[in-house]
């Protein structure tokens, strides 16, 4: 596809002097996923890796939980004006036997419909369920490892990314290797892309495993590690605080601010050692 | 509701040792938004100003075009398990004559589900239709109110933010005065704010406006200063290729990467002149 990037030109002005010239933009174009041939869904990504987002993005919505649930994937023959196919349609086929999303998953994507949402607490209104036990995990992540992880996965960006645009996540083991790397104009679809790749690769739900995600840890990416068995995410910037009780609740380790050689554990502390593998405890 | 932060304990590493601490958090909690008692969207965001962002999303959305067209907000008597009010559900009454939220709408917001999606180029099959003409507006912004607006929203935002987990918005005068300011963990989110706001006070169209964004410009953004009648979005960073497309399309000015007294231009150069009023060109 190779429609990551798309060259623009662009006025630069610095103290007031004044330039054109091309500038290098992260692509945005929306992709709808359908399912059985029925529209569940529009988002605005990156092209690219669609099919790792599409499985990705079932999986972490709760539609299927396992490779063998999808049986094709394949694109639409949508055309734009001129013709062409603008790969921004996919659709999904359910091997016979999964049920099809219904109501409920529906109205859990964009809306809830009942008045029952009334007398639910905040965080039953919206998650999903997940298949998997990531709290039973028994990973261990050393502080030394979880220092790596960032320059880990800018140095896998930095291949593709000369946008400053683009959100990364990246998969990991509990000793530092890269699993895969995705980026996206869409956060979330960056983590849809990496468990979509971990799913087609049979590796969900993804134990002794941790994620890494550029920007902000939101209830939704928490909410997404939960539903691919992944038990423990970290992130360069803050938590919010929905994502910190999601993740105390499902008994996974959720780390911020991680920058050099300092973090902070807001949840699953038990799962951070030292390198000699000592518990760090406060 | 003074619900914007919350504190959670924490534990802090840095270079292996260890404390414990209370930590200040974005607060995060979804927001059921219905018309006339039929729900309608669930977005997660940041506690507060519910009416200024119910009614910036409904105008940004296209389902209003005016103040008017909400005759009462308020919020539904959803509890907790223990029986105090979530907060959590806003139910928006359309005046008598305002037609509701139809199929379409709702296609937009989330899918669209026909095959003719199929033959329409992206733009056409996600935007929503703006009732002004941004493209018409005279504005002028000089470099100098340009470069400052950065600091005026951070000067802003410092008042409340401890947690460096949220997304500002602010809407500014040509002449650099801050006309509103809007904070939530959802980049969306703070942008419905400002547009909610300015509605509620018989601003919008916001005619000879820029609106800054702390984060990147989406898309989703851009559109969403086209729906409220803003001939200018400005961003700390940097714009997808659609944003782009679509402030071009819509005659508007889309500044990204302003930092200092640098930045990009990607659209409506012409709105941009130095500080003696003399016409940028490169």
């Amino acid at each position: 596809m190779g429609r990551v990037t798309v060259r623009r030109p662009v006025m630069r002005i610095v103290d007031g002097e004044t330039r054109r010239r091309p500038d290098v933009l992260a692509a945005e174009e929306p992709l709808e996923i359908r399912v059985d041939g029925q529209s569940l869904a529009v988002t605005m990504r990156t092209p690219g890796h669609d099919v790792e987002l599409a499985h990705g993005f079932l999986l972490t919505e709760g539609v299927i939980g396992a490779r063998d649930d999808i049986s094709i994937a394949r694109y639409c023959d949508s055309v734009d004006d001129s013709g062409r196919n603008t790969y921004n349609v996919l659709d999904m086929a359910l091997t016979p036997g999964v049920p099809p999303p219904d109501d409920s998953v529906e109205r859990r994507f964009y809306t809830t419909s009942s008045c029952g949402v009334c007398g639910k607490a905040s965080l039953d209104a919206v998650r999903t369920r997940t298949r998997f036990a990531p709290g039973d995990d028994t990973l261990r992540l050393t502080t030394e490892v979880l220092a790596g992880l960032p320059d880990t996965l800018r140095a896998a960006q930095a291949v593709f990314d000369s946008t400053g645009g683009l959100h990364a996540a990246g998969l990991f083991r509990a000793d530092g290797t890269l699993l895969v790397a995705r980026e996206d104009v869409g956060r979330h679809n960056a983590v849809d892309k990496v468990v979509g790749h971990m799913l087609l690769e049979g590796g969900v739900p993804a134990r002794g495993t941790v994620l890494m995600v550029s920007g902000r840890a939101s209830f939704e990416l928490t909410q997404k590690a939960v539903m691919a068995g992944i038990p423990a995410l970290a992130a360069v910037s803050a938590p919010s605080s929905l994502a910190v009780e999601m993740a105390r609740e499902s008994g996974m380790t959720l780390v911020g601010f991680l920058r050099g050689t300092s973090m902070n554990v807001y949840a699953g502390t038990e799962r951070i050692v030292t390198p000699d593998a000592s518990p760090v405890t406060g």
